[in-house]
């Protein structure tokens, strides 16, 4: 079986939280060849709160990789002005999965991603993703082929979700999803032992 | 007016999303002399997915603070081992808020800090905890007078709204937990402007 990778795309001034969310999540599908990199231009990029987050590779590895995510932050209206990093790009989405959160649908515009395609965004977005030509609609998640984008930090739930079923199956996404709800509200104590599928070793840990 | 500090308790092996859901929320809060800062015990902590967090001060600091969090993961289970980390903190609920996610509850328990009080954890820790005398209840957020515990990644969301509401008010925690819904389920496209509250820039920036 060939290996699933899956890769995040930072850079300074990402928001923490749309980094980390997805990075977590995607970390506890225990499948052969599952990996995933945080990847960016540099050793480490610098968080919107100004923490210095380590990558595991260059951009260009993202061209390669089964998924591609985008995170968001004021660092992404930046990126999309920078011909050069943008250049680094090119995606497929006829044989990779590609999604983004809040400001990453700006990047995946610039990069003609979202031509004829609705999408969602950050309600601070709305009006730049609009300048190039895309139809925002008011929804967390929304898949166009192979194509997603998410609005609202915790809709990062349906975009992982997407990809998970996409890459591992139905059942990957379902109990991975599970083990970070509230107890009581979507987690129970009688879900103990299958989370600890989710924490098995890790046999060759990728991107680590 | 005197800072408000919060200190969020961190050591090797944490669960990644645990320390960063409630380190953006807070850092989302715009009010003078907020300081939000991760302790531990070296320049950087590795996360349970290995990447290298970088520390704001060391695990004593927590002492001083208005509030102090502690999250969770496989390395909460070694902490309550190690009794010389634990005899660094002297934490007082008669003045300080505490609070912890998922496993940081064992940290509360072997600290006396739930002497009497009910607590929720996260499933897998269930067992562990009631061994400490804590009566568990399947809830996502028990709080007891000034200390709280948590079960379930996403209940940080009311760890947070409840700290934030105790130190901040009302307004400041209604706005940060709208911040972080999805598009369309909680968050709207006209939250817009009011959303520019959390976004604007720090005067002093502490911990950064």
């Amino acid at each position: 079986m060939s290996d699933t990778k899956i890769a995040i795309v930072i850079f300074d001034k990402f928001t923490d939280i749309d980094l980390f969310l997805m990075w977590d999540l995607f970390n506890r599908v225990r499948v052969d060849g599952w990996q995933v990199k945080i990847l960016g231009t540099a050793e480490t990029h610098i968080s919107a709160t100004g923490i210095a987050i380590p990558t595991h590779g260059r951009i260009e590895e993202a061209n390669e990789a089964d998924a591609v995510l985008f995170v968001s932050g004021q660092g992404a209206r930046e990126r999309i002005l920078d011909e050069e990093w943008l250049s680094k790009f090119d995606l497929k989405p006829g044989r990779q999965f590609i999604g983004s959160i809040c400001s990453g649908a700006l990047i995946l515009a610039k990069l003609g991603l979202l031509d004829g395609r609705k999408a969602t965004t950050y309600p601070t977005t709305k009006g730049l993703l609009e300048s190039f030509g895309v139809t925002v609609v008011e929804q967390p998640f929304v898949a166009s082929g192979n194509v997603a984008t998410t609005g609202g930090c915790l809709a990062q739930q349906y975009l992982v979700g997407w990809f998970i079923e996409n890459l591992a199956g139905h059942d990957w996404r379902e109990l991975v999803l599970r083990s970070i709800q509230p107890v009581g509200e979507g987690l129970f104590f009688a879900d103990a032992e299958e989370l600890t599928k989710l924490y098995a070793p890790v046999a060759k840990s990728a991107g680590q």
